[in-house]
């Protein structure tokens, strides 16, 4: 890494009572963040000579002093550049490049008396594809415990009102993070979630979000006049929005821009505002594909409960394990294994014991079967959002758990949002938001917890990610949007347009475990107005491709893959990690092409998807070796694929390919191409 | 006032461990309200045997104890049932009917340790047009401070979710209340303010809203379920929602439900929820018309501050005062009179100061100019948020006016959502919300202090209105919603719809300063894209009968009035004091009739409107006094009327009627009529 000063504009600077503004631009220069002190700090954003950020607010309130915004001014300034490359141990890419320049903007209340004199930074790094920026409130005399009762950071885009598109899902609702994506024009928004994206008029494409949220509130935006989005922090229980002290800094507040839709696709920004791995040799956390005990019960076939369609023995267990070993999977997931299903869990997640199992699932027994085949329990927590109950059993939990050889953990929190169950030091029971900032701890002491025990966490209903999967690298994947199990029960079902957005918007903060790979769609019928996955086929296996997850599901039951190895194949060949990957093409909610390089062969794969309307794309190989040649194992809709009527109409075709080569991908409404780039030599 | 026992239904009563339920319906038994505890506490709604509102949760949260909720079961009921008539001093109506049945539910948590048992109570009234209920948590064993910090109180809204239209502005929001109403399905809201319409798909409309809002924090709704809508209290700056003891009631959740949509126009509810006048003989509170300097600030012809065109000298005031004279009006606001409004007083409301004015405005001289002419000038006090600065001037103010003879003043409160500015009492800046507990509360204290000075109080940029003028007659009149100013300078201009979505809505709280009557539309041109009101002129001249208000203002300037005295006519004959007010006529946003008699002649007046549609509406007369004739004096749209391009075709008739007439009124788009049917025998 090499750092050095780095020029940068100061307007005014001699005159010390006259606002002040500094200017840092990407390496490329792109990208301009001009801050400046006149009124209170703010900052703007120019990429490409264009406006995308008008002047925009920074500041913070606290309970126990006055506003650090109103009367600071910019004290001092220093710069900084760096330009490195760092390795991802499992993810889209192994090796990630930082280049960035660096800028502190210290900013001081020196007008008023002296004996309330503070101070604090805004530092800023401005990459190629984006910037990021966080508050840094040093010890300083007069400050020590700090309530943060208001963030003021606004991030006023700078466009027409009504002429912008975004994507987006409402903020603090019942439902988490699990809607359906909204596609409207800016003006229509009130509260919602980030990554936030949106496409201004003149085709720049801008996601806000947030990196390395630790120890602090989640921001969620609320758009308080046109155009202007202010921080919104999920407060605690009680309404303080960050319970902190002088010598915290906050999380970045990451803005990603691009002229394009697929600009976002290509960029590391998140995980490089994040801290390097914190927890050393991390060889044990395995990336890997996996079934499991669990679409059953979304069908109604199994219950999570006891009784006789209970789904968690272990016989079936072992079902599971022997089809796994067949086909290539190194995890069975088990939902329903533990004492606590049979209650009322939903409203009182204390019934559950995370070291009990049922009487007819024996826990040494299927571990002990699964060593034989070489496949591994995949363990499942559901707190139903009782966090103090769970805290209490997670030690003895997870010793089991590794003692049982169980490397893996999915954990759930279903709840309704702000109805996480904790109880205080008073023993008073309180409620809190997934995404307060209790449950941001929570959720990362379960995953630092863990890894004590050499367990990898897979948070559902989680908080979403923020990048630390780099810090913490047994965070393996997150649910945090709504997945699969919606197309089994949820009003609506997830409509095909869905996996369009999530790439541009979900998918931006890091992997998720959508489990793809529903074969049979007809359980309700073939109709539109049913619930089922709303795609074919070809887009069932484009999804392991398009949304990336270092582990992957293959969902649906047994006998519905038997019942098509021929298309099952691609489930079985695709890694899920990758030594590099590229979106190709792409439009929010219309299509998106990604090719991804397996990390431990020379082969490419490539997932292609489509929204509501059907699209033929053609896509040079040239990310191919052109040293090599490549059999092209095409999974794609048939000519008469209709996710409606025919979503089964897929065809399996081989081709030779090269680097030279040009293909053309024809896709029908919610359709999909999957291919495996074999290399031949 | 009879109030007698009353039969009600208790559902399993005996079984002291079961849930229990209890009904009570309205006095005509067209709504039932069923309150029962399974689970938690909770209540539905049915209004002529259909469902309006599904079980929907009960209950609070403080910071001081556990949940007032889960775990609370049906203690003891008590019935009781009244109707009475009594008195509105000024008002839209002489005569109100109060007739309720009454209903209070006592909760209490035996089963949790005996230390720690708590009862609260929720206290139904039920009436032919709705219902309310409060909270009430009395003074009890082990209970002082009580730091509200949820109300659980749900609103499930019984209906298809996107078969329901409902009129909405969004909640907690730069501009409070001043938006334009969205008209969308139940399922694109989030966040809501009150009042609340909504049209179920069986035709039946409801509102929900509050009643007696004094101590507590205002209540906006959030959808955090699909249907269900959530009170979301407005915090205070530290993000506590009530700060209150044990012995307090919260004010009364509304919702009225009508068959169609004039039916809720036609209800007295929340006036009936408030306690009665507490200010004994209130003589001195005036409802009349008024001018001012005000209008040619907004077109930029005069400003606030001083220089060349400052508007409120000593020479415009009584040149105002003797238009004023001439044409029968009773006083004149200015605007702009004192010290404050040269500085940034937008950001900082320190600067006023409210007892001294500009130089050129002499304050005992246009007193003493008006007094001669039967005029009274009416003050203004802008704050703009600054209410520590307001609070400190407060009784040297309200003592010069009383001692000027200004029996009313105009407050404002001008500052984004958000930004009410106080200093707390470690002397640190904190920044409140217009709706908080803080502001419910200094609203009232200016209002209250005022009423020692004989002076009423027409707050702008208000807390919403729940009805408290009641309790207190001097709250004369207030804002709350986008008025006639948004159409000199707003992006966009009030669009056709909004003062036929204005009746449904806002102006079910209580009377609106909407200063209506712009004669002169033209000051950009006659064109859709331009600010200037969206309206023809007849249907300037209905919002006098339309928008209830005991003061009106003719809000344009004197000259345009003078170039037009047969439209003016009609402003200077509606009065704004009424015997009695009949809706017969009416759709959310489309169009609306009005009919009210003088309270203090026999004449009737009647004003309609439309929204973008035109619309020929047929009414019977037979509101009026069947024994009398009457000259109708019709103000309507002229044949060629179009607001955009010929918004001045306006046609003045005379037509003799009688209660037996059938009158069809025809209106273009954004059109409208004005009558006065003047009693001749």
């Amino acid at each position: 890494m090499r750092i050095k000063n780095l020029l940068i504009l100061l307007c005014c600077w001699p005159l010390l009572s006259l606002a002040k503004s500094v200017t840092i631009s990407s390496p490329n220069g792109q990208i301009q963040v001009i801050v400046a002190d006149d009124g209170s700090p703010h900052y703007q954003v120019n990429f490409a000579k264009q406006a995308v950020l008008n002047p925009s607010k920074l500041g913070l309130r606290f309970l126990q002093t006055a506003e650090f915004g109103q009367g600071f001014h910019i004290e001092k300034v220093s710069t900084a550049q760096s330009d490195s490359e760092w390795q991802l141990p499992w993810g889209e890419r192994k090796n990630v490049r930082d280049n960035h320049h660096e800028l502190l903007v210290v900013f001081a209340n020196k007008a008023t008396p002296a004996s309330q004199h503070h101070h604090f930074a805004v530092r800023f790094r401005v990459f190629n594809d984006g910037l990021g920026f966080r508050y840094e409130v040093p010890k300083q005399a007069g400050l020590t415990k700090l309530d943060i009762t208001n963030e003021l950071t606004e991030f006023t885009i700078a466009n027409d009102h009504n002429a912008s598109t975004a994507w987006w899902i409402p903020a603090r609702g019942w439902n988490r993070y699990e809607y359906t994506y909204r596609t409207t024009p800016l003006s229509d928004i009130d509260r919602v979630q980030t990554p936030f994206t949106l496409k201004l008029p003149s085709g720049i494409h801008i996601s806000i979000h947030e990196a390395a949220l630790v120890n602090y509130a989640s921001m969620t935006l609320n758009q308080q006049r046109a155009n202007v989005f202010k921080a919104d922090l999920t407060p605690w229980s009680d309404g303080i929005l960050v319970k902190t002290h002088a010598g915290f800094h906050s999380p970045w507040r990451t803005i990603q821009i691009s002229n394009n839709a697929v600009g976002l696709l290509n960029s590391d920004l998140i995980l490089n505002l994040n801290e390097p791995n914190k927890l050393g040799d991390v060889s044990w956390v395995k990336p890997g594909k996996y079934v499991g005990i669990w679409w059953a019960m979304h069908l109604g076939e199994k219950t999570w409960g006891s009784g006789p369609k209970h789904g968690a023995t272990t016989k079936e267990t072992e079902r599971y394990m022997d089809f796994a070993a067949k086909y290539g999977f190194d995890g069975v997931l088990v939902e329903g294994w533990n004492i606590g299903w049979d209650g009322d869990w939903f409203h009182n997640g204390d019934l559950f014991n995370f070291t009990k199992s049922f009487p007819d699932f024996d826990l040494q027994a299927v571990t002990d079967y699964g060593k034989k085949l070489g496949v591994k329990l995949i363990g499942h927590n559901e707190t139903s959002g009782s966090v103090t109950n769970y805290r209490r059993q997670m030690k003895a939990a997870y010793r089991l758990y590794q003692k049982m050889g169980i490397s893996q953990v999915k954990t759930g929190y279903v709840a309704d949002g702000g109805h996480i169950k904790r109880i205080d030091n008073n023993g008073i029971t309180r409620y809190e938001w997934h995404d307060g900032q209790f449950m941001v701890g929570e959720y990362l002491h379960s995953v630092t917890e863990a890894a004590k025990y050499h367990i990898s966490i897979n948070s559902h209903e989680p908080i979403k990610d923020t990048g630390l999967r780099r810090t913490y690298p047994n965070w393996i994947s997150r649910e945090g949007a709504r997945g699969q199990e919606y197309n089994a029960w949820g009003t609506p079902p997830n409509p095909p347009e869905h996996t369009a957005i999530l790439p541009f918007t979900r998918m931006l903060s890091g992997p998720m475990d959508f489990t793809p790979g529903i074969f049979n769609m007809s359980f309700h019928g073939l109709r539109d107005d049913v619930n089922r996955p709303q795609t074919t086929l070809a887009k069932q296996l484009a999804l392991y491709v398009v949304l990336y997850s270092p582990i992957q599901m293959a969902a649906d039951l047994p006998r519905n893959y038997e019942a098509n190895l021929p298309a099952f194949q691609f489930i079985r060949d695709v890694p899920t990690d990758w030594q590099q990957s590229k979106a190709l093409a792409g439009e929010v909610g219309d299509y998106v092409v990604f090719a991804r390089e397996d990390r431990h062969s020379s082969d490419w794969f490539l997932g292609a998807l489509t929204g509501k309307n059907a699209r033929s794309v053609t896509i040079k190989l040239d990310f191919l070796d052109p040293s090599k040649h490549y059999e092209a194992q095409i999974y794609r809709d048939g000519d008469k694929a209709n996710w409606v009527t025919k979503p089964y109409d897929l065809v399996i075709e081989k081709q030779q390919v090269n680097a030279d080569t040009k293909l053309t991908l024809k896709m029908v409404a919610s359709g999909g191409v999957a291919i495996r780039f074999k290399a031949l030599d």
